[in-house]
Parts: structure tokens; C-alpha cells; sequence
């Protein structure tokens, strides 16, 4: 990695949200009676997150010309992450997201993604934000999910990686923005060739490698934690032939798998296991994007991939226990403070 | 009108949302930290007024299969509202509005009507709603924006009238909805001929004869309550040879203005001024959907228009003075005591 | 009608088309070997026939920047219809029809109408032809199919009215240009308010009349002529009481019937026969757009119904024993050595 | 290649159109009377061409519900092409193509393929469609250009490796077809992982590794034939890096080049020039297509690149001779004639 004068550690791109979780932790969702007001999504989390541990990261999203577009950039200046790169997308509406709340294992959502403007990022929009100078690029699978996003997100892939960056891939899978769950797996597959690291769950491992839609189901609309059955092993030996050369597992309280090729074309993979940190579970929600950010703050730094993934395990367990995502992100000193107090690295 | 044997009072035809209003009373959008979660939409509003003063409506809108969805039916169900012609649009959202509230007059909005469920009723929709049974039919302006919900709302209208119904048309202009400003009015002059009454404030009776988009200016995104220039009087005077042979012109704090064809055919009309009552105002959305439900109440009744239209100026006064708009639509009793402490009727 | 000093005899509004019709008279449609190259579309083959008659017709139609929007401008321009009010429409197609031909009745055809550009008709269109510069504005049911070209006939028809100019709608009904047929009916009923003069075939009578879909049957692809059952004296009944004062019922060999409204807002209507001439039909395609370029202009120089309706029927009689539209309308003299050869007016 | 007991010697899956040529050749667009009814569409082509070869090829497009899927289909079962994985798209469009002939070079056409039935393709068809039981898949590059077939096209490829067949891309870059021309490169390249022979123009070569649209130039609407400048030899190393293991570039009147790697993961490559045959071009469209069905006929068979593309040269040194495309294929015996008139292979 070409790490010498970039002027971002990292640029993320991708879906930017307001995020509405229910206030009333507990309540069926016909039964919420107020919403905290977030910023979220995928992308944008992970670029929150890795400026609150001091990295300078840049966003490429887009918002609409709406209140909620004024909402999320503000929230992003506040925060110092580099907003200069998003665009206004006039017609488009500024995504959002609405959360119901009962831990520990219900969280319903609803999307709201029709004709949003983060998936009408563009090739120009692409070559409008300094790709060449980064360290690492983050991508995401929902922005591969339509068009003209998604050649934009591997155009950017193609640039960053031409430019010397580390391209790292978060499956983000979300089966409500797929019209067939099979074209998931075969556009993620076709986008592996220009990843080095892919970040996912168990779940959304075997979504990548899918082939049959009925291995696949969702239970309460959560649509963030859809259960995709698979022969994992398989699953993840085939994609790390396809491209990356590591994949990080996120394996929830457990802590993280990450595999590496030995040697590539080979075949060969060794894997580590990095414990987890043990918290009880308020919203599982921006957990996966809280280990992204520390994963990638480890990446960032030159760090071996035990100690990047155990500071993205300890950053996600920090987050499960907080009531949103992006706001809750922890800081460099409150995450050192976490892991010592906990056992070290 | 004939009402002997109808099985409902109302049928109110159109959108339907989750609105999602700032709990951070004066603060700038960008700012607010959390939403109330109540129930909207122009029909939605009326539908749940009249009940509350004793009516029976039934609504037709459309929710999506989502969770938001569950939260307006479960609203509706608990207020008694019939919702059993309520279809669920596959593929479709249920609609969202997200509004900041300024007092006294910036109440900044964002609607969430991008493949919205509600626009997607259909004729066949409407064929499986007993519009031959209700004493008034209530439709609005949004629901003529796009199809199919255009064509059904007009053949809604030629069913209701055959039955012998009431077609009340609140003007409803939201600018946002509309492509064209210019098509608003086209669209909505063409609808007037299977109108008996219509609702509206001075802005929306403009719109609705508009033919030149200059008269328009929408300030702070308020895109519910835009300013629309005009000769108030002589689009009135155009508006009653389309069809109607009442307009009801809504007047904010000063009441309203009930104007009434003298002699079909012959141009001629007359009109009657009904005071309002003095209230401070906390957020004016859904004001005018309470001044209609208290309107149509007395239009069930029988009632003269003065006091009809004087049972609506209470309705309205009662809920600017409140958060929200379906949530708050007072009660029978609630507003006959209001009437009698502001010297009654 | 205000005629002294209008720059056009006629503004006919609405699509037009490459007509692609076999050239392998009797073959079935999968055995076709060449199509002969014409121009068509209802309010385009009006314009070309009045042109032919010797009026002065402008046409207010859209092509995209394709080689068949060439071909169609090229045409219009050799026939000294005016064409400088007719936008490109970028990314639009210019629309085409292929037609099968087997005589005496079956005329398979399938339009190429998806995203064309005809439909792209916007009010700013409208605003930059002359229409308080006409005797008569000629629209179209088709034109009314589909937003913004809906918007804008509609919107059309206020303005030429305003200035003065008689409106004909053509029915021109199209089944699979409608999602819904009930929506034409309500559509076209919605619209007759704007309109004077009404042509069309019993069964597109029967069809802007129509509520329940199990009237309407289409045999062998033949969109452009299917049949409508319906109690059709109630329909001309019905039609003549939204707006319209006459109501012209072509009647394929037989002639024409001329409904006519005696005292606006009584409800009583008179009728007069005008009888067909006899011919051999080779394509009835065009036929009744040739009949009403005869009637129009008999409308314009203010003839008698049965005068003008005679002049259509000996126009219509003419093109059925030709193979395509626009390209085999009549000339003057054609026309009115046909009409003595065949007993006069 | 695992040929024994497959029972497809070819399946292509991609575009079909009714082809209409003019019949007035030398004509300008806007003169043209009259046109030949022919079929077309790369991979239709290929399919028909291999056919008349004698191989046993079978097709996987899509027609529309209309008369002219019925001329497409009819015409295919007449060949003795397999059509029974070829899905009726109701509500969509069989595509059609209309071209104007100017020889020596200008070849103006308008595609109609907005909502086109073959682009409607979908994994669900592919999985109907046995993938493991052919020698040869042929893909093309328009069947990457929008959903659903994008996917499908992938997946297809996916299942033909897994079943030991070769997969074959046929570049095919029509640049109508692409909202961004840098997405069909980046698209492209992403599909490359899965193919193992690609066959294109220099252009076609040039734009698959396309980053820059100032490359691109299209005169006369010649959409099938867009000129893409670019470091030619550079674009073919790039390419034999992504997957396939042979580029085949056509060159014209001069033949072919057929591009091998030696060593796969090395970088070499090899290449052989294969000479064309002189004659005298009518009508360069299908030219390409013929010479995809000569070589695809020599690697069925086994032979060796030269002799292949040698093949290939000859079928499309027959077809330019010709009027159109897939009804003017030549026969094996002809074929073979054509090649001893002209020097033997």
C-alpha cells in the first residue's frame, strides 16, 4: 500500500441514511410512540467510526435536495468526515430508515431506498473524488445492487486499485434492495476480481456464494440480519479464489474469523481466530460497521490482522450496546480504554 | 342525498403515512433529535376526525407489506376507522413524512412518497369498496397525481355519484407530487365535473386554476403549504361553473368563507363569512383536515353551511394547537365544550 | 368559431409514426417478406389529408433524434404540413407500427410505442405552438394515454378554446396503450368538457363509455380495431351530455351519423344519416382518419354536418382501397371527382 | 471440453429482433419506400448461422407477446434452431431493428428496444435451460447492458463452466444500449472472469477496456459500428489478463488475429493472422456474426485456431455479399465451395 502523502486514510462509498430507531426499546412496533434521529448506513458508519478513532476519511454518497439530505451532511461536518465529494441529487430523495427495537434478537426495519439518491451516484461522480489518493477504499454490496451505482462502485474499485489502495469490500447484504437474491451472489462474485479484503457475516458469506434462493430466509423484516443457510467453509474457500486475498468473518459475540490465501493461486488459505468481548446486546444495528471501522484502523496503521480484527471486535461490542449507529461510534481513547479494561489486545 | 340505510357516513379515498414529527419544538432540522411517530395523510386525517365526532368512515388507502404498514392499520383499528378496503401493495412503501417543527410559521417537510403504496390504488380497488353505501365520498388532489390512483379516484367519484353520494374534493396541492405545476390544475379542473364540493385554502384555489408556474413559491421546504399568487376571486368564480356548487374556502385564523352556486348554470353565486376562533398556533399541518372532518360532519347532519363550516373553524383552532394531526383530532364532546367556551356556534 | 386571420386551419395534436405495412397482401404475418415504408398515426395522417384538401394544417406531434424521426419530419415537410412546433425528444424513439395485411378483415399489427417520443408532449410544448391561432384543434385519445402527454392535450384544448377554436377529439382508441381500458373511459369522459365536436366507431363510443372490462374483445392483433359491446344509443346519450354538441359516428360502408345536441343542457339530441359510398376494402387502416381530414373540412368552410360528413365519407371510402395512411390521402380534385362519380354530395 | 453425449453442440443466449432492411439500397433513410423482413440479433444469428453449418445449436432469447415474436420464432423453428427455452415477455416488446443501406459505408439504424422482451431475461429462464449440456455457451455484450439479463447472462455463464462447456463473448457493442459507455467497459471486464474466448472488432476490443468517453466517435447513426480510438495492443494484453485465454479480433477485408495465452499467469501471448477474402461488400451488418458462427463451428469440431478463424473469415466474406443477416447464413456445402473458389483454408 502506497501510504506516503494520501491525502485520505480512507474514502467509504456508498448508501448514507437518516436512521429513525425507536425510542421505546421493548415496544412492538405498531406500539412506538417516538424515533431518536441517526445518521447511518453502511458506508457512512465506517467513515464516522474511523474519524472518531482519528483517521481522515472521506464519504462518496449522495443526498436529495431535502430537509434529510441537510440533516445528514451537517451531521457529517460536525464529525469531520470529508463531505465535499456528495452530491445533491435534485429529484432524489435522501434515504432513510425506520427501526423497531426489541432486544435481543427483534429489530424490524423498513427502507426507505425508492429513487434514493445514493444509488444515483455516477462514473462522473467517481471521477469527481480524488480515488488516487487514499489508502483504502471502501465499497459495499448494496451499492452494487442497482444501476448506475453499481458500475460507478466498480469503477471506483478499478481507480483506487490503479491508484495503489486497498479496496475492501463490506457484503452489506440486504435481500429488499435485489429484485432476485441469486443476482446478489453473481454481481458480488463478478466484483471480487478488484477486492483485497472482504468483510462479512457467516450469512452473508454464503449470500455472496449463492446459487439457490430457497437457502435464504428473514424473520420480523430484518432485513439487515436475513439467515442464509450454505456450506460456509465451501462457501468461503470459493470466494477467496475469486480475487481478495482475506476475508474477515464476523461472528457476532464470538469475535472474528480472517482468513488469508498463502499463496495465491494455490488455493491455500490459513485462518486466525480473534475472541470477541463480552457486553449484553441493546441494537445489533452499526455493530458489523463499528468492527469495519476498527478493522480498517487497524489496516490503516499497519497492524497484523489479529490486532486489527480484535480492535474491530472490541469497537463493535462497544456499539451493540448503544441505541444507533453512526452517533454512537467510540472514540480512540473510550475503545483503548474498552480493550484494557477488558483483557489488552 | 340519500342517506337512509348507508352503511357509512364517509368513505375517504387517497395517501396514508407514518408522520414522524420533530419532538425538538423550534429547533432547525438539522438539529432535531428525535420524531414523534403519529399517523397522517390529507383522507387519513378526515377519516379518523369524523370518527372521533361519532361518524362511521371507512378509508381506501394502500399500505405497503412493511412494518410501516402494520403501524398505520393498527392506528386506524384502534380509532375505528373500517379498514377492511385497505390493500396492501406488494413491492410497494407504505408512505413516510418527516416534518420539523418551527413555530409560528416554518414547519420544514419531507414527504417519502417515492413507489409510495397509496398511489397505487386501482379500479379494481375501487370496485371492491361499497361506494353506492357511504352518504359522502371525501377525495383529494394528490390522489389525481399519478396513475393508477388518477383513474381510480375519478372512477371512485362516477361510482359515488351514480349511488347517489356527496363527492367532496379536498384540493390537497402538494407541488412536490406534481411534475407539472401546470398539470395540477389541468388535472384537477378536469376532475371538478364529479365534484359537489370543494375544500381549499386561497393558495390552493389558485393552484387549482393555475396556468403559469410564476405564481408559485414554496419557502423553508414547506412543500404542504405553498404560496400560490392569483385572482382569488375570479378563480373562485371559475372554479363553481366547473361543477361544484360549494366552494368552502379555508381562511387559517380569520375562519372560512363558504361560497354557494345561486343558480346552476347562470354563474351566479353567493357567499357566507363564518368567523374562526383564536387559539396559538404550535403546528398548523393537519389543521385544515380537522376543519374538513368537523365540515363533513355537518354535512351528514344536514346541517346549514354556516354551521357546518363553524363546526370545522373549532376543529381546525383544536388542532393547530397540538403536535400532530390524526392523533389529535378531538372528540365530539372535546369540541362542543371548545364551541361553547368561545360563545358557541 | 373566429376564423379571420388564423395562421392555421387546423392544429392536430398527438402521435405519429413510421408505418411499416405488408407488403404481401394476404400473406399471414409470419410470412411477410417486405414492408413498404409509410407515415402514419392518427392526428398526423388528419394533418397530411386537410393538407391534401387544401387547408392549412400545423402538427404538434415529438420524434427522437433517430433516423426514423428523419424519415417522418422528411415527409411531413414534402406535404407542406407545418412542422416547426414538433420537438426531438432526446433518448425518446420515434414510434413505428408493423402491419400485417389479409383482406377482408384481419389487419394484425403491433405498435413500437415503448418510451416514444410522441408521448413526451409537456405543456412547454403546448406554450410554444399557436393554438389561439386556429379554426380547429384536433386531439386525440391516444394522446391522452400516458403523462406528460395527457397533461398537455388537456392543457391544449384550454387554450385553443380560450382562443376561440373549435376542439375535435378523435377517439382513437387504442387498447394496449392503456394499463386499465376503465381508464380510458374515465379519462375520456374527464376530457369531453373541453371538446366540441366527438369522432369515433361505435365500438370506441361504446368505449369512452365504458365501465366493466368484459365489454371489449380484440381479435388478430388487431389493437386498432377492437370490438366494444354496449347499449351504444345510451353511450351517445351519455357522451353528449359531458360537454361535446356533436358527436360524429363513422359507420365503416355504410357512411357516417351525425349526433347533434338541439338545446345544450335539455338532454335532446338529433341525428342525421349520411350515407357511405361503395368500394372495395384492401386496408381499413387510415380510414377513418381520412374521413375526418373530409370532415374538418367541411367544419372549416362551414358547411352543413351532412355536407361535411359526406366530404369524410368519400375520403374514407377512397383510402380503404389503398394500402397505407398518410402517404394515399386524397387530393381536392381526387376527392370531388370521386364524390361525382359516385352521385355527388 | 466434455462434448461426448451433450446435446447442444451451441446454445446463444442474447437479443433477437425482426430485422428491416431497406430494400432501396443507396437510398437516404428519409427515401427508402420499402424494406425486407428479415431476423437478426447477434447471438440469433450465431444460433442460425451454426445451424446452417450443421451443428445442433439452440437459442435462449425472449419475444414479446405480438406478431412479430411470432415471425422471430417461426422463422427459427424453419431453420431447425431450438427454440423451446425461449420465453414469451408478456407486456414486453420483441425488438426490432430498422436500417438504411448505403454501401460502401454507411449503414444508418434505429434499434427498437425500449422494454424489449429479450432483455427481460431472467436466471429463472437460464435455469430452464440445460447449460450443462452444451459444447459452447455464446454470450454477448448487449446482454450485459441492463436487469434482468445482466445477471442472467452471468449466471449462465457460471452454470456452462461448472458444466464443463466453453464460454464464448461476442463483444457486441452497441453504445445506444448503455446510459454511460464507461459502464459497458467496466461491466465487461467484470464478466471476463467467466469466458474463455472473446471475439470482437478493434473498436469493440477498445471499448471493453474503456475508460475515457472521448474515445468514442458514432457518425451517420451508425450504432452497430462505433468508432473507439485507443491503444489497440495495449486493450489485448489488458484483456487476456482478465480470464479468457483467446481473444479472436476481427479485421474486415483482412481477415482475423487470433490472440493466445501462452502461459497463463505469465502475461505471454501469441498470435496468428488468419487471412479474409476478398469481395465485394453490399451490407456489413451480420458480417461479424457470420464469422462468429464459422469459428464457433471449428471449435465444436476441434480444430485448430487458424483453421477455425479461417472458417470464420469465409462465413463472413459470404454474409457482407448479402442483403441481411441470420436469413442469409451460408450452408456447409456452400461454405466449403466458397473457400476452395478462393484457395482452400
Amino acid at each position: 500500500m502506497e501510504t506516503i502523502g494520501k491525502s485520505y486514510d480512507l474514502i467509504a462509498m456508498g448508501r448514507s441514511s437518516i436512521d429513525l430507531y425507536s425510542n421505546d426499546i421493548g415496544a412492538p412496533f405498531e406500539e412506538i410512540t417516538a424515533f431518536a434521529a441517526y445518521v447511518g448506513g453502511c458506508p457512512t458508519n465506517i467513515s464516522v467510526g474511523t474519524r472518531r478513532l482519528g483517521l481522515r476519511p472521506a464519504l462518496l454518497t449522495a443526498v436529495g435536495d431535502d430537509q434529510v439530505g441537510n440533516f445528514i451532511l451537517h451531521f457529517l461536518r460536525r464529525e469531520g468526515v470529508e463531505t465535499q465529494f456528495i452530491p445533491r441529487k435534485l429529484g432524489r430523495r435522501s434515504s432513510a430508515v425506520v427501526l423497531g427495537i426489541e432486544p435481543p434478537d427483534r429489530f424490524p426495519l423498513t427502507y426507505y431506498r425508492d429513487n434514493c439518491a445514493d444509488i444515483e451516484l455516477t462514473i462522473d461522480d467517481v471521477l469527481a473524488t480524488p480515488l488516487a489518493d487514499c489508502h483504502v477504499l471502501l465499497i459495499s454490496g448494496t451499492g452494487l445492487s442497482k444501476e448506475p451505482s453499481r458500475s460507478a462502485t466498480l469503477f471506483a474499485a478499478e481507480l483506487a486499485r490503479q491508484g495503489g489502495a486497498t479496496v475492501v469490500l463490506d457484503i452489506d447484504y440486504r435481500p429488499d434492495q435485489w429484485n432476485d437474491q441469486r443476482a446478489f451472489g453473481v454481481t458480488l462474485r463478478s466484483a471480487l476480481r478488484l477486492v483485497d479484503i472482504v468483510i462479512g457475516t457467516e450469512d452473508e458469506i454464503n449470500a455472496a456464494m449463492l446459487t439457490d434462493t430457497t437457502q435464504i430466509s428473514i424473520a420480523h423484516s430484518q432485513i439487515s440480519d436475513a439467515r442464509v443457510r450454505g456450506d460456509t467453509d465451501a462457501a468461503i474457500q470459493q470466494l477467496l479464489t475469486l480475487g481478495p486475498r482475506v476475508l474477515v468473518q464476523k461472528l457476532g459475540a464470538t469475535g472474528s474469523r480472517v482468513h488469508i490465501v498463502s499463496e495465491p493461486g494455490e488455493g491455500e488459505t490459513r485462518r486466525i481466530d480473534v475472541p470477541g468481548f463480552p457486553v449484553e446486546v441493546q441494537n445489533i444495528l452499526g455493530a458489523g460497521d463499528a468492527f469495519a471501522a476498527g478493522f480498517i484502523y487497524g489496516v490503516v496503521n499497519g497492524w497484523d490482522w489479529y490486532k486489527a480484527a480484535r480492535m474491530g471486535n472490541a469497537c463493535g461490542a462497544i456499539l451493540v450496546t448503544k441505541h444507533g449507529c453512526a452517533n454512537f461510534m467510540p472514540t480512540y481513547d473510550e475503545l483503548m480504554t474498552f480493550i484494557q479494561d477488558h483483557g489488552g489486545f
